[in-house]
């Protein structure tokens, strides 16, 4: 069930409907075409991304259409009567390639390769920069948290945080990132994510005092109930009180699920509270904390041995904060059966030429050492070049290949089983665990080698060549 | 038209139908209450916030509800019949107070005052966060950039970056804080806003050379043609086909309307761009610049001179970058007819309790000098404090005073007119000359005084003691 489900046509920047119009207009609408996503920079300083958002994508692709008010709507904007007719029977037909969601992946190499006509191609490139950027943000995001966290509970807690409905897909990703739960209904609903959460300050402020507050509480929820034990004062009101329902429960033959701290200094406190606990024989009642955290304060507390057995992020968790994006491009590799490429100033800018597919070089022990991007059709690649610096290269003659990309669409069909956020979870975890060490530490990770075959360096270095000759030879007519 | 249209209900924190159905049980349904909305802290190191979404927010609440799709997923969940019955007839159905779309706000300042019963006014937390902590964040992030680019062109560009369906209101909020019009034709469509856009790379990558593409592309628009002049080479390729083009356009009776430049050194290469237009006798065709731009860098560009005539901006005005979020919160300051409030360690995170209105003192040229929090009530205000350190108090005696808040919603109705985002943008225009320039300097700007009347002041203090006297005297059973 896509989110975006009406009007998705019109989800996307005026230019590619300007340009899909200038193709109509010049006969070149069954011109074919082939577009490359990829990604330039690791965000938050990391090693790696966790490739997310291919099935909300895929989705909204099948689904992709303009009805008659978004016809209506661009008539009035001033598009031409017979463009928006072919639009009125518009459906993307094309094929994606893309490795599966939840995958490891680094910068420069493509990660979905669309072919289709060009006026398709061209149409979807907002959405889908849209769809992939944040939810691979997010979802790298929440495998930093997890990593973090360890094996302790990690609960979503961002919505109210989240950039407006973009708090949707931020849950989605952060499951699949390793984030157990969420406090996102709608999300949970739409996905299929397991939601959780117990009470907030105004519950025990709106109780005369706070042990009738928690034993309110206690009575209602006596199966999975948490208590948020700092409206007041965390050690002298708040724990002493979740003492005394906790006591109460166990009388009536119940167990107080957990305690909440959800401001102060939380490494102290928390040693504090479960001292108490402690004392009072409640060993098995868990700690739980949030406010303002993200990875690093999590390492933080837990290098101080604070007791912590859950964490509910927010902010950092569903806006990916430091980093509030993705800087993922999709750019025009192949038209009319010639490779294309754009040329920059800054090396790293220049794209690679063609139609490409990308191999993972993967060592005796599992391990994934090197990715390489080739030419469509190459076998045998036994050396890798830098993609920028032509004069570096190294060796992946001993490396097992396997293939990143499967078809998962096929002439506007999704061409993939549907898997849970879950699983992708699952898959997401499997593959980071081969993924050397050296890459997904926080400080200075060693970069991860990505590298073009030679054919490949080649074709672009004559193609560069080839547009670079022309400078001077067109258009110059003064 | 709302864009969350669906499942309204579902899109909230569990922990919201948790505290809910704790009410509901507790037979306190019908307990009223009364919460306010504010944040502490203005983003992106400013001097003031812009208000933002509130129309959308409204537009939610008259429709929220729970459809039988929803209560038969929160039965799955363990939610009590009883309970899923009440939210099966259950709408919002309460009271909001807030400022005018568009107004400029303050830190601590509450923003939107909601009354209801305890149960609606609850339910509504995380919506209500959700959609005015980032409306109103863009909409400041815009103000900036406004204010940076002075009277050139604006267009926001950032969809394909936005934090997936956050784009929808991001260019909504743009609009609000002083983008001119938006690449996005979905939000475009959605709010009445003015969309916009030409060409991307690709459309000249997909000829064999970029005269031929420029050209096809003055052929498709000749009114409004904006040629993207960095594919291949700036000053070498891009803008002497350009003026080749141009000049065929001119001998047509058509005027090249401009040129745009997405890459290298902006400030060098647009006073080339300039000074080779101007020598081929083309000063009327534009200069517009894009990639990473925010206020700083238009700042810096204009301070040395650029002859740019419009910005195209994109991750940091949809994002709000480098804040993720604005951080406000949404707290109980009455029920069952007591005021209430929750004590932290932090002085700055205990709040104001009880039913308040807020005031803006304006001096006799009509600046805005400062803003007071009272009493429901209370008239005559001549001295505020400072609403963390008692000792520190201004005279505001001289100050013509002016009700910030109105009642927005009745009952559950809509109470104001709607207004499109391009007049809430004048509004906030309006405002803004008002407050004094030091406050809206992007470097160190001068703190706005918010300050709470003294009535508010001693309630405050009077229920910090009696709550602290109870410390130890109950819960204490060991």
């Amino acid at each position: 069930m896509p989110v975006l489900e009406k009007h998705t046509g019109l989800y996307t920047d005026h230019y590619e409907l300007t340009m899909a119009q200038g193709y109509f207009l010049h006969h070149k609408k069954d011109t074919p075409a082939c577009f490359d996503y990829f990604f330039r920079k690791n965000p938050f300083e990391g090693g790696y991304v966790i490739f997310a958002g291919l099935q909300d994508l895929l989705e909204i692709l099948q689904a992709l259409k303009f009805d008659q008010e978004d016809c209506d709507y661009l008539s009035s904007l001033g598009f031409a009567p017979e463009f928006v007719s072919y639009l009125e029977s518009f459906g993307f037909r094309g094929d994606l390639y893309a490795p599966e969601e939840g995958e490891v992946v680094f910068p420069y190499e493509p990660l979905v390769r669309v072919e289709g006509n060009i006026i398709e191609a061209q149409l979807i490139e907002t959405v889908l920069l849209n769809m992939l950027n944040f939810e691979s943000l997010i979802a790298t995001k929440a495998s930093r948290i997890r990593r973090a966290a360890g094996t302790r509970l990690v609960v979503d807690f961002g919505l109210r945080r989240a950039q407006g409905l973009g708090g949707v897909h931020a849950s989605r990703a952060a499951v699949i990132g390793g984030a157990d739960s969420t406090s996102n209904v709608y999300s949970a609903f739409m996905f299929g994510l397991t939601s959780a959460g117990t009470q907030a300050h105004s519950w025990i402020q709106a109780y005369d005092d706070e042990v009738t507050a928690f034993r309110d509480f206690a009575v209602a929820y006596p199966k999975h109930c948490v208590l948020l034990v700092d409206t007041y004062d965390t050690l002298k009101s708040g724990i002493p009180n979740a003492i005394t329902v906790a006591r109460e429960m166990e009388r009536r033959g119940e167990r107080l699920f957990g305690v909440r701290l959800d401001s102060g200094d939380l490494a102290y406190l928390t040693k504090k509270a479960r001292a108490l606990l402690d004392a009072a024989g409640l060993p098995h009642v868990k700690i739980m904390t949030s406010n303002q955290l993200d990875e690093y304060v999590i390492s933080s507390l837990l290098s101080q041995e604070a007791p912590i057995d859950a964490f509910g992020v927010g902010t950092s968790l569903v806006t990916g904060r430091s980093d509030a994006a993705l800087d993922g491009v999709y750019k025009l590799s192949m038209s009319d059966n010639k490779p294309r490429l754009k040329i920059s100033e800054t090396p790293e800018k220049i794209i690679l030429p063609g139609i490409k597919e990308v191999f993972r070089c993967i060592d005796a022990e599992g391990y994934f050492r090197a990715d390489c991007i080739c030419l469509s059709g190459e076998t045998d690649i036994d050396i890798i070049c830098h993609p920028h610096r032509p004069d570096k290269s190294s060796s992946v003659a001993t490396f097992r290949k396997e293939a990143l990309y499967r078809k998962v669409m096929d002439k506007g069909r999704i061409n993939v089983e549907k898997k849970t956020p879950g699983e992708i979870a699952k898959y997401a975890q499997q593959r980071l665990s081969a993924l050397p060490e050296e890459h997904k530490r926080f400080e200075n990770p060693h970069v991860y080698k990505v590298g073009i075959s030679r054919k490949l360096r080649d074709q672009r270095f004559a193609i560069i060549d080839t547009i670079r000759g022309k400078f001077g030879k067109e258009g110059q007519t003064r």
